[in-house]
């Protein structure tokens, strides 16, 4: 059932229309609102028929709520240890009608397989805080500073828990900063959840990327495939058409507003 | 002092001009003939004033002739297990009489230091065989076989030695197959020999890397740092202008020959 959206938005609250089949979300400005990453990594990852899927660390919601839409028999969980914003991701789950097809879970993800069950699932997807509790400055909003640093979820204990989440040969979907890689693929192979793809984001063709896409594959062969790499802008400062079609597959017809916030 | 070419060179052995300096090299087209990769590594690699360099593996003597352009106060050690491929090497040397720069060592790896001393050098490079044991076909020419595949230089017996040669602090500069990544980057940590400047090299921008250059600093720091990546071609097919930088910073100012042999 759609819930009226006035009564679920709180004072402060604002009200995004991702132009998905009327799809909603419900984002705090003051906190953490979600960006490119969580569009690239939900149309990064695969799910199947009637998959179970896990989202780590899941925030405001995005990436189940545009999973939802990529396939319409799968559920999907989300775990969230910041009760309030899991309480919102929530809200923005009975706003959408999806409470049978999504659980947000305002839980650390040391619970989530006690809560699902060990091998339970098909597919782990995180878009994890990308700095270490060492690096740069902590922000003073505890919910910001929470999304961004690896405050209580560090890279050692996501691929353990995706790990007893999944099913043998079952992926975890990664979004990460290419600075990382070298702990994130050492941790991955220590966890048995073995890399197996990974595709560059670059900002245009000529510079680094600044974003990496990974997937892992549960006791994996040892075998990376590197993938095309994925370009956002052209040589004129505009989307390229390859941006486009990655926006189109994750199902978001009208994207501009919500690359505004980058991490 | 610099040799006759012709009194120095052997039945199906070809003479080619590398064209810096009239600087020869040796080949036996039946062999392993060097390729861009040799040249992308001596560009990469930094070699400073009275600097140390040993050169795992080092073929026709390519890289330590290349490196002795550069900076004309490094002393290079050329490590090559194959003894009728480094008697051609010395025999290169020779040629540009270069044997007081240049000293080529017919042994494996695991004697350079015992031959160097531990600790000996500032900078260590390779441009390793590429191939697993298990991965491929083996080619049936031995000199090709071993130049290829993993046959007597693992990664870890590779990492170790350079660890073992190096001061602390000190280089070691590879290329690489992009599909060993997790394989480089996990032995490298293993080995305290910390990955820090990761380059890709894209045949064409929208094409995915197909070969990587890579910093490791022994001892060093945890932090990867990726470089823009390197374009071969550009879109009508024709080298890119940042390849035609990169092959006159390493001294090579015609290369089209040198272009044809490709691992």
């Amino acid at each position: 059932m759609v819930m009226d959206s006035k009564a679920l938005l709180k004072q402060g609250e604002r009200l995004d229309d991702l132009q998905i089949d009327g799809l909603k979300i419900i984002q705090n400005p003051n906190w953490f609102c979600f960006g490119i990453d969580a569009v690239l990594i939900s149309a990064f990852a695969e799910v199947r028929k009637n998959g179970i899927v896990a989202d780590l660390g899941t925030g405001t919601g995005i990436i189940p709520l545009l999973l939802s839409q990529k396939n319409k028999t799968t559920h999907i969980h989300g775990f969230e240890i910041q009760s309030e914003v899991a309480e919102m991701a929530k809200r923005s789950v009975l706003l959408n009608g999806l409470e049978h097809r999504i659980t947000i879970h305002p839980v650390d993800m040391d619970q989530a397989s006690l809560l699902l069950g060990k091998g339970s699932c098909d597919v782990v997807v995180s878009n994890p805080p990308y700095m270490e509790v060492t690096e740069g400055m902590h922000n003073l909003v505890p919910q910001k500073a929470i999304s961004r640093h690896e405050l209580t979820m560090q890279l050692d204990r996501l691929f353990q828990t995706a790990h007893d989440l999944l099913k043998p040969g079952g992926s975890l979907y990664m979004i990460h900063r290419p600075s990382r890689m070298v702990d994130i693929l050492v941790t991955a192979r220590q966890s048995r959840m073995e890399p197996k793809e990974l595709q560059f984001v670059h900002p245009t063709a000529e510079k680094k990327p600044n974003l990496m896409l990974l997937r892992f594959s549960k006791h994996g062969r040892r075998e990376l495939k590197l993938l095309d790499p994925i370009v956002v802008y052209d040589d004129f400062g505009q989307y390229t058409q390859q941006l486009y079609r990655i926006y189109q597959s994750a199902q978001l017809t009208s994207f501009e507003k919500n690359l505004e916030d980058i991490k």
